[in-house]
């Protein structure tokens, strides 16, 4: 794949506007000294920009324009659209958003627009307007990057009324939303498109985002997220008028619940995240989160931003170790990062975020630990030039992730208010992570023709051809994991009748009459086949064998010797399910089995307690090696003599990684 | 007892109205094969019998009603009045609650009315009206329940002007109120009614409901819990109009906080009640809100509501274990419960309670575990038919339980926070019930002389004739139990100046000096007369003994060696004063001499781990034996040789009760 | 220093207005039993005094003060402004505050009005005219007591717009504003004083009380204090116009963080203070308040309130011990209390704190351990009479404590949200108070030229000279203490930039590079030049030597072996910084050192594990000696011989003091 860039962009947020003129040249000076390409600038700027209804001003942004562009930099242009200039609130007060209470917020905070209200639409297309006139024709300016960190929730009339629209465009009559909705229950009968009142917590909300009708929250979910959308698209679509090949893109936040970033992706050019691990975030969460944002488009991504050093709002910022930040970065790169971004360049004298960390810090010095960390990585990246650039990773593995059932399972009420879906699909990417196997995140529409095998966990809500896209992927030969809380709802979180899991029943070859939850101190065990035995807990479904064998029993309570877990010859393939939460080992024995059975294959064909990921461009395959186990690490057998990309030095067999060592070794096509 | 009823009630929550009518038939066929004698309908149907202010829709319900008319149902007939529709929120906003933080809700939920609300009231009483001419001479109508889980509070203007009028009423003058409330405290003194506002988070408030003067709360409490008392007597006497002849009620919620249920039960012709336990709920605290529900008219109830199998509101929904279902429905009917109804009868295909439990669940079919049980347990019921309904309970120990000593213990500061009431209560009821000693629940104005014993924990506030009826059954021969935190206050949460226990005192024959706290980690002793020891908590009453003697003395710290636990001879009875939260050990060993002294006797002589209750009818004594232990257990041997109702097979001395066993045995009176 | 009072005020609270008359001259004789000399009344009486907005009535507070005047007592008059009448706040509902969520409250609690509300001012300032004009010239009147524990917040547009004219006055332009508070982040620039909204939870406001950009909030907590500084000040000038001799004073509280207490005591003639310690208050930490308290005006205090036996409005509201009243109220005069004051002196009938304790309890007689414990300490008082009376303390050692720090290290993000300003002050407390060295606690612009050694902890903000003044006290001589999280910021919360700890950096002789911050289970090391070890937590600077030597160094990670506590010399004294948060036993290690080389001395030569403290008036000095420890003590052999104030007794080396005992042993001078 041609990347879009022509080179890795290394820079990240740059705010020269908060600092005295006079300061900039020696931030070049230093920018230089660390290989930096990139800056992002403008994200908050639009009070200075706009200092009144009718006046504009781009002189300083010019500057940092032209400087910029004769330092030969890849800039990252954004809108500023993402903090409302004071003046306007207190003209326009209904330009702030209202919250879940009810509450209109007062000036203040960023990302606080409400995202349906004409009047921010109107200020904030017209200052698109001038900077895209200004701007968009600017060599220099590489991509576009709209509003900042989109997200937040809106609660007011404006958005009450668009959602009624969104809902009468969507459902056609009021009956259709009752029925949708099962408003019947409590005897919520709508009778006009003005009774519907948005979830909020005065009307059927319960403790902090649920209410008492599911479906009223999900559609709320999809309106929101389509909400925020419309403003990044309103943005988009002018600055395309002005230049319809500019990149355009806007920086999401992993598995952030709130917008659905599968839809998003459609409508970006480029994905680009921001990278905030805390001291305990596993390296195996940061890699899913990476192969998340790969794969919303398929395509090298950006990683907008990510501290040197350490953040400030956690409970404890810890120091990015020695090694570390070279090691998050390459891991970016390996699960196919296109750029090293940081925010920021130069750290805040003041406000909320004077203690995150940045490239120059409080010393304003390149003398500093960091600093120096940031400059060898610079000149790393720039020593291997384009050879990565735009290289794909190919899986044989795929895991689904959907945010529409991230917001059902979360939001339904029973039988277990501990299952959270980030970490029921963790559990499954982290079995193929410690084994080197590549593994895709998906979303339910993919092409799954692509893959052998499918994790689909807690596929609560199945909608649209889900159903039969997922039993053909099966019926051609492929493995299908499927665990509890799957197959319950469609689309508006009304049960299918008849039987879980409903759709997806026929394929798995079983019925769960029930599903059992239970507090932690009184789980269940799993006896499988082999005599091997496992732990359980949370969930526990009561299972009917229709067609499929029993992998795995219950060893206690009153369906002990029952079903937990199950495999369903379907077509040339099979599908497993996973009645109960297994323990690592016992997950680890259904899936070994699961993959056995597909035959899917590791990068590498030895155990090792590296992270190894494979890029591959037309004529090279990148393995990258990093070692995040925190002992020395023997280079794997089977990848000696090849070169480092980094070093241009030859691998050999007794080779070994320090803690946080990375080694990219290549091997031609 | 004559029972109200021809046959035990056996059904529950019946929603047909949320199905298509092609499904009401196989309904019927299903719980046909479960002995299914009772629906109870329309609990939440408001926006559809009435789609707007003026038009009304019955066509649907008379089907229903017609339907199971013909099946000879037993209908209980809901009134529908607990949740508003949309279409009157958006006419008249103000007919929605305001919380504790005086924000008016919007549509949404349930429960969710100003009680006060002469809109709302209007509305519901031209319902009920309606209803009741179509219904009220229907004999298959069987009863009527009023609205739905009464509860919740409102802090609207109406309802402060409604406060203000109330307390006219109650008090006459300002200056009346100024004292009950000893406003003078922190200057608070009123000058005119319009000066009231009421308790709230943003008035005298505090934390979740308490305020700076417990007065203000006391009152306020009354007056909500009589306002919805207002909203069922408005709507029973619209049906007794109709049929002055048909039972009404409402469904309580057992230990319910926010309603004075003996005030509550006087206005209901048979109490009923929701029973929910969670997980970890044990079966005495059961069997205490049984004997509570009972005690309320001292009449047997209706159980109105359980789960066949799980719920979905808690943070683990457990499913009822195979007997579990079983065993608790004949709990309720051991401690007098003439239904067994569950909610609901077919599982919601959508809304928050979709995963609650039901008697046909989602899968649609009699072939589930749980239906089975349901059956199973309806073949049994049907088979002893009326022999058992109207039975009585009789015991010779009772325990006060009082709503407003609930408040005004929970509302009151100092001196230890972790004092709460029902837990109090609980400690002395479990004493009982492992001895299987029946006790009775009774209000502060019951007839106390069919009684040998009387526990009163937590006394704090003695009102109206509570110390002369304490006296009189004292001198009378009772047995009386005090404890710390007793005689404290009056009808206003103002303090009997003097000298703790106050009214309670002469009969005490003690002063209570002192009330000592101390954290759980820095507890006391407590040693007793003959040697033994047992661990105490939470207070520390310093006592003076007046005529008492010691039973027990602390053993530590600077009051060790003076009393802990007195007791006080007083007429033909005796007085014990318990002044410091004794562990079980403790407890026990000063209400064994209590009992003994009462010569209050067990059901049966010898002890047993079995849970074991009694029902008289004219003739016959019905021992309830069941078994939550866990574990086989052994049939009492003074029980042997007796016909065990529902298998009618003679139990023998060697006969052994498995876990969730029950038996009901018969003995001639 | 001459005291302010006739003899020691032996009182407190007194609210006979709450009582019926007849009660009164009970309570004069049984207070003349305690030697009670002092009263503090009219504490919450406005809406007594002052029935509605045009009507006065002071002949019950006449009759009050006759009373006290015939029993010679020093009157305490408060002028009963904490707590609004009902009627005020019914035709005025704007004089009652609005909180940080923007909700204006209803009438209710105390401490409730707008301290910007004009209506309030002209009221309070009337009533006081009132009462000044009457009881100003009243002998026996020996204090004012104004309001009462001032505190509280209010976010109403009265005081927004207040506090804008506050800032103008401060900033004079608007982009002085933007600068200080760095308004560019986030693009929050003002271009009109319009624009400045409070902050609060629904503006810039997040958690509980901070906000995104710091330098508003310290602003607001400046701009605050003032405001209920104006109002004390408006009432004290009322006061002195009529008696421009009398004593004023308001109720401080210790280490309240809502107030400038140091810019307060500048306003005070004496400072006085209410002492409410839990159960599990060390004396250390009443120590430190004490200290704090005579520290603000380097003066004697008033103990204005204490319970004479427990609290009502803490989880567990524990007795005070026998002796421990009598310890504490010592305590209190050890470190500069000139009066014993009791909250209150008859125990409430009804209303929160009904169950404070009190001189006489709802027994209501004389015959109590309290009340006997509060007779023997009258009596006690009473023998000595005035020859403590204005004593001072004279101490080598100082800790600076500074409102504007307590704010500043608070409502920053980051690197380490555990970072309290009180813990981190206490310790250093803590080292002097255990070791009997005395200490004076002192704002930061204090005359530093009295002191040996001074400890400076968290000095996260450097303001005004003092850098200059600190670096004067070593340059002549003094030992500096220093610590991480020190020299970071300026008066707006904004960095000092060129390298931390900014303008401590030359004295301190070292570069702090960067602050690592990790979870408590994550902590380092610390090693010793002298062998010994410790473990440290939280923060951890990493070091760069400049002059300064290595005291310490981290044992692991990668800063091993790097300096984490350091020594300077710096022109004829030393600076010694510790940069990572050290257990008690390296603390120890440090603050010995320190100690030593400023030639610090204990009051004592010997070690003791008694609180020991020094007064000395012109011809005595006072060893006050208390036992804390629970435990048997000796007295130290140095103080035998000496005559004991309380008892005329001389003490004997071999004597011991029980638990809770007391000496005042006396020196001549």
């Amino acid at each position: 794949m041609k990347s879009n860039f022509r080179r890795i962009l290394y820079g990240g947020d740059y705010n020269p506007n908060q600092w005295p003129e006079e300061i900039w040249k020696e931030d070049m000076r230093i920018f230089r000294n660390a290989r930096i390409n990139s800056a992002t600038i403008n994200v908050f700027s639009w009070a200075k920009l706009q200092p009144s209804e009718h006046e504009y001003s781009f002189d300083e942004l010019d500057r940092i324009v032209d400087m910029l562009s004769a330092e030969n930099y890849d800039i990252v242009m954004a809108t500023s659209t993402a903090a409302l200039p004071a003046w306007m609130v207190k003209r326009y007060p209904e330009v702030m958003h209202t919250d879940y209470e009810g509450r209109q917020h007062k000036f203040g905070g960023r990302h606080n627009a409400c995202p349906n209200s004409p009047v921010y639409r109107h200020f904030a297309s017209a200052l698109v307007e001038k900077l895209a006139e200004r701007y968009a024709g600017n060599p220099h300016v590489t991509c576009w990057h709209i509003n900042n960190e989109f997200g937040n929730e809106c609660y007011c009339d404006i958005c009450q009324n668009a959602f009624r629209v969104w809902l009468k465009d969507k459902y056609k009559t009021i009956d259709a939303v009752n029925e949708a909705w099962n408003m019947e229950f409590w005897g919520h009968t709508l009778y006009d498109w003005d009774e519907i009142v948005l979830p909020n917590a005065l009307g059927d909300g319960f403790s902090l985002d649920s209410t008492h009708f599911a479906g009223i929250s999900l559609d709320y979910r999809r309106f929101i997220s389509d909400s925020y959308l419309d403003c990044y698209k309103m943005e988009r679509d002018i600055i395309r008028r002005h230049n319809p090949d500019v990149l355009v893109t806007t920086n999401l936040m992993g598995t952030y619940k709130g917008l659905d970033y599968f839809k998003w992706a459609k409508e970006m050019d480029i994905i680009s995240w921001d990278n905030y691990p805390a001291y305990d975030t596993l390296p195996s969460q940061l890699a899913m989160k990476h192969d998340l944002m790969r794969g919303l488009k398929d395509m090298p991504f950006m990683i907008m931003e990510q501290t040197p050093s350490q953040q400030n709002w956690q409970r404890y910022n810890t120091l990015k170790r020695p090694g570390q930040l070279r090691a998050l970065s390459y891991q970016g790169i390996a699960h196919g990062a296109d750029s090293v971004q940081y925010f920021q360049l130069r750290r805040s004298v003041g406000g909320c975020e004077k203690f995150h960390g940045a490239v120059i810090s409080h010393a304003g010095t390149d003398n500093t630990r960091v600093f120096r960390d940031v400059a060898q990585l610079g000149r790393e990246l720039e020593s291997f030039g384009t050879a990565t650039l735009g290289s794909e990773k190919h899986s044989e593995a795929g895991i689904l992730f959907d945010w529409e059932n991230y917001w059902a399972l979360e939001y339904t009420s029973g039988p277990c208010a501990d299952l959270k879906y980030v970490p029921q699909i963790q559990q499954y990417y982290d079995y193929f992570y410690e084994r080197n196997i590549s593994v895709d995140m998906l979303p339910v529409d993919a092409d799954f023709s692509r893959y052998k095998i499918l994790c689909a966990p807690v596929l609560y809500m199945v909608r649209g051809n889900m159903k039969e896209s997922l039993e053909a992927f099966v019926r051609n030969g492929g493995i299908l994991i499927l665990t509890y809380m799957s197959g319950i709802v469609g689309a508006s979180d009304n049960v299918y009748l008849g039987g879980y899991p409903g759709p997806l029943r026929e394929m798995a070859g079983i019925w769960v009459e029930e599903i059992d939850s239970l507090p932690p101190e009184m789980h269940n065990g799993v006896s499988f086949s082999d005599g091997s035995h496992a732990e359980c807990n949370l969930v526990y479904d009561q299972i009917h064998l229709e067609g499929a064998e029993a992998l795995g029993e219950y060893t206690r309570d009153f369906y002990a010797e029952t079903p937990a877990v199950t495999r369903n010859s379907y077509g040339r393939g099979a599908v497993y399910y996973i009645g109960t939460q297994l323990d690592k080992t016992g997950l680890s024995h259904v899936l070994e089995q699961a993959v056995a059975e597909g035959q899917v294959r590791s990068l590498i064909p030895e155990a090792s307690e590296l992270e190894i990921s494979c890029r591959e461009s037309e004529d090279t395959r990148f393995y990258y090696l990093i070692n995040f186990s925190g002992k020395d690490q023997p280079l794997p057998e089977s990848l000696a003599g090849k070169t480092d990309l980094i070093t241009g030095s030859v691998n050999r067999a007794e080779d070994v990684l320090k803690p946080w060592d990375v080694r990219i070794l290549t091997e031609a096509l």
